[in-house]
């Protein structure tokens, strides 16, 4: 008997015995991140749903779940219909609902560490015709209820050292004061975990999967910062790294040390910084500049080390993909593999790489239908037989020191049928016309995007996600400001201009619901590209992932004679790049996956 | 010597006696029209600047002129640059060149009647960091300065008749209304003309090429309506035709009938609205509901009758535009034709017909280096003779009572050259690959806008203007809310979802300064289109204009299988269409244009 519905129970009442006629369930950390550590995991303790995105809205009659296209499917699945409603964004929102359920004058409650300003200020605006009202929590009503809650990481910090970064805190400090000069401002709020990472060349391991720790910063103009931190996590080693122009101070003093910044003029993000920040700042008397933080588009743009870095750590997955690819070709038709086999498995290959921090995120090992479901999650209980017929969606990536990746292939356990094939192709031919894109200066994904769909849309298809997000050194696995999506994405990232050194993923897809799953996804870099004639300075991608696309899914008669080539080349150029890192019989297997097509 | 130096020095004397630093002059008039009637034709009367959007801004020993990418040639040929400096938006704004500009503390003039409240917003916080501030004029200062300064208007209204329009007047304001209690309002303002004309199946001569009223109006939540306008301006028709639940008021009368809507609940549209109508909302005392006028999407979408009308304008324009080319290809190479000459044959051809009302915009006749400037404007100063070796772009269109045209097309004088074959094919490929788009219901035009310049980009060319347009049924020749562009175009047209039964114009181009411009433009009917096998209802484009696209400009070799198979189609059925209105010569004439491409 599953604990959830007791839990919705537990928190209604303790809503009840604080005022309050519903709360709101975000999954997110006090950094706004999109991965957050066990002890914010608040979404998956009271409704199950075990999505990367999602909130939970709880009135005492009423509860719903707000997920996005990738998780239609799966939120129906994980999360007790009997207690929830569900609903979709972006076409419904969280406000709406809330305009259309909360009872008159209803206390909504919230917690200011986990959204932004603008949530706070659109939400209450949405309650306010029926004379409601948002209400800001002193402590999360969820905690008090959450019995083994786990503590926040206590893991060190590590030193991201110059000839990984490219670059030296020191200077990277000195750009972002230089900055703030030029706005006029006395000091920056750094509060997304991964420009703290960044500016300060410091990692660790606080939450699954990124390497970053929990900590805020205070950047001044004058090239000096404080950085937040519990105290144990900061060994000599860091210090030393750190430096005397920074000062290391206990994460429980940043709200106090926002509320000391009286009379300054204070840098913040708006989307990143939460409501708790602003309100501190606010109470401080502080003036606000509410901007983006600076660090999101120095941070996107690769420097040349990071780009060695970015693609030295590419050669040594994609050597472990193909390994993986191998094993899975010549093991899934035998039979008996699951789901969870086969992720465990290429985890073992990226492993013997011997360098491997951790995964960049939960494996999506997705058979059959399961790969309808584009974020699929495997649990034990979900994890399903490879069988014959099915095709199997693998999407993963690795942290390394030297570069983060994210990669999706598709294989067929025996012969795929006529749609899949033609299916695939489509997205194939898709995922070529955007990494053959030229474009010039100022382009933005959103006008990418379309390149991407076209073959789908020509036959009534289409899929319902973005095509392609930033991607960290070493940090994030979905890292902004870019974005390759429809304009109205949320977030405004297919809106940012595309820049040489941004690195971004190509992933169209194909999903029928029931049956199957297509995703083809490699790594892109955006160079400057110099054209003999041309008027206007143009841009274009270089694909920096080399792993075979497979040639039994692809129906070489859709493709045009300029796709074909750049399948051909694209393989060829795996062989060259894969080959030398592996072994005699996969070199050999690896050579036939990257022969020309037939 | 032109006065435009001693204009701008009046304009400074008398800014010094009314204690201004400054003053923006717009071009626009009290409606936020694109185009506008003479008397609201300050900008050229002050700066000498003939194109249709710019904005200057004077201060007593500075003055920029602003103007977008269409103008960037033109502005410079026609404004002095020793009394202007030139600022193209959106890369730069009225708003960040003030704050760089103004005097410190300094007061900026504006006509509340010709800005947005946004604008006044978005300036005035501009401005305030170093004192300044923006300050409403009663009076615009520039018209005490025009002597000769033209009177509004004061041409009858037309009834617009249901069998054209397509709905009764009646009809629409039922649809109002309901509106208007869905959305808990009292009254809607409705300031911007064209969507007054449609609301009220009327039609006026007041602006140039746009057939609109100068008027107001207030439609309530029970459906009946105040229009104000010159008392003198509606005959007996027209009252009858508007009935007894339109009060015809006098224009004089809108600024004190807001003023009297205290206590009411109000929606106005803060894009279409000028600040002056909001600033007399809030002295009432009303509640402002800021939304966008629900007459813009609804003139959007046009309706079976439109459709339908818009067709057999279209076919009657097309004949017109046929004898235009045929005529222009047998006598250009003889030599003496003009650009004025040109544009006035086409407008005798379209005369023709006998029932052409107007031009829908002024025709851009421009050969050689002038069709480089994408909204290059003949005068006789500019008028140039058309010569061996040039291209001849002619854009231009009718206003019929059925509908409004607009189309582009390029002809050659003499052997165009190999760059201006490949450039022009290129172009053609892009119209195509916009033209034969299938998407999803839900897509914007911004992710349209690629597939018109993937061709160009290729070879590290652009265009800088956007790709598509709406237009109005017997209305504007640019009407929103659609608009396909990249998704940053100012008025956020790209992020507009595409409807069945929108019109847009298809209208890639190229420009070459110095040389020449390409530009082809035809007009698109958005539709369903079913797919069998589809699994999305998709949308696509059905093109409704058929005139020959020049062969000799065509380099077959560049286009694929499937686009030499479009144009061929294309020319079949322009032949089809056009062929029964024209006479034997000129049918046999189009029938060669018309042959599949060798």
């Amino acid at each position: 008997m599953p604990p959830f519905s007791d839990r919705l129970a537990a928190l209604r009442t303790r809503l009840a015995q604080e005022g309050l006629d519903g709360f709101v369930v975000p999954l997110t950390d006090e950094h706004m991140s999109e991965y957050v550590g066990g002890y914010a995991q608040r979404l998956a303790w009271l409704t199950g749903f075990q999505g990367s995105a999602g909130t939970a809205v709880v009135l005492a009659g009423d509860a719903a779940m707000f997920t996005d296209g990738r998780y239609t499917l799966q939120v129906r699945e994980q999360v007790d219909s009997a207690d929830w409603s569900f609903c979709q964004v972006p076409q419904e929102s969280v406000a709406g609902w809330l305009a259309g359920h909360a009872p008159k004058d209803g206390r909504i409650g919230y917690d200011p560490w986990l959204h932004t300003r603008g949530w706070v200020e659109q939400t209450a605006a949405a309650l306010a015709p029926r004379g409601g009202m948002l209400v800001a929590v002193a402590a999360n009503p969820i905690d008090a209820l959450w019995a083994d809650r786990p503590q926040p990481s206590d893991a060190p910090l590590a030193v991201q050292p110059d000839d990984l970064a490219g670059r030296s805190a020191a200077n990277k400090r000195a750009e972002l004061a230089d900055w703030l000069r030029g706005q006029g401002a006395d000091a920056l709020v750094l509060s997304a975990l991964d420009s703290i990472a960044w500016a300060f060349n410091v990692r660790g391991t606080d939450v699954t999967h990124t390497p970053v720790a929990l900590s805020y910063a205070l950047v001044a103009a004058d090239g000096t910062a404080e950085l937040f931190v519990a105290p144990d996590k900061v060994g000599d080693a860091v210090h030393r790294h750190l430096g005397n122009a920074v000062r290391v101070r206990d994460k429980a003093e940043f709200a106090p040390a926002l509320r000391a910044l009286a009379g300054k003029r204070v840098a913040v993000d708006p989307e990143r910084a939460v409501a708790a920040i602003f309100d501190a700042l606010d109470a401080a008397g502080a003036t606000l500049l509410p901007v983006r933080d600076p660090v999101v588009l120095a941070k996107a743009i690769k420097n040349p080390v990071e780009i060695a870095g970015h693609a030295a750590a590419q050669a040594r997955d994609a050597a472990a993909l193909v390994r993986f690819l191998k094993w899975f070709e010549q093991t899934a038709p035998e039979g008996g593999l699951t789901e969870i086999d086969a992720a465990e498995q290429l985890h073992a290959f990226r492993a013997e790489t011997g360098v491997l921090k951790d995964l960049s995120f939960e494996t999506i090992s997705a058979t059959g239908a399961h790969g309808a479901s584009p974020h699929y999650k495997v649990t034990p209980e979900s994890n399903a037989p490879i069988l014959p017929g099915q095709l199997f969606l693998i999407d993963s990536g690795g942290q390394y020191a030297d570069g983060t990746t994210d990669i999706t292939r598709v294989m067929p356990v025996g012969e795929p049928t006529a749609e899949m094939r033609d299916r695939f192709t489509r997205v194939l031919k898709g995922h070529i016309a955007v990494a053959t894109a030229v474009f010039p200066h100022g382009t933005t994904g959103a006008q990418i995007d379309g390149f991407a769909r076209r073959p789908l849309w020509e036959v009534g298809l289409d899929f319902a996600h973005g095509t392609g997000h930033g991607i960290g050194a070493y940090l994030s696995v979905h890292e902004g400001p870019q974005r390759i999506a429809q304009p109205t994405y949320p977030g405004g990232g297919p809106l940012e201009p595309l820049r040489a050194g941004m690195l971004l993923s190509n992933e169209p897809g194909y999903y029928k619901a029931g049956e199957y799953g297509i995703r083809i996804e490699n790594l892109m870099l955006v160079v400057d590209r110099p054209i003999a004639g041309g008027e206007v300075p143009m841009l274009a991608f270089e694909t920096t992932s080399f792993v075979p696309i497979e040639r039994r899914l692809i129906d070489p008669a859709l493709l045009t004679p300029q796709e074909r080539a750049w399948v051909d080349a694209y393989h060829a150029e795996t062989l060259r790049r894969a080959g030398p890192l592996l072994d005699g019989d996969t070199r050999a297997w690896l050579a036939g996956k990257c022969a020309p097509l037939d």
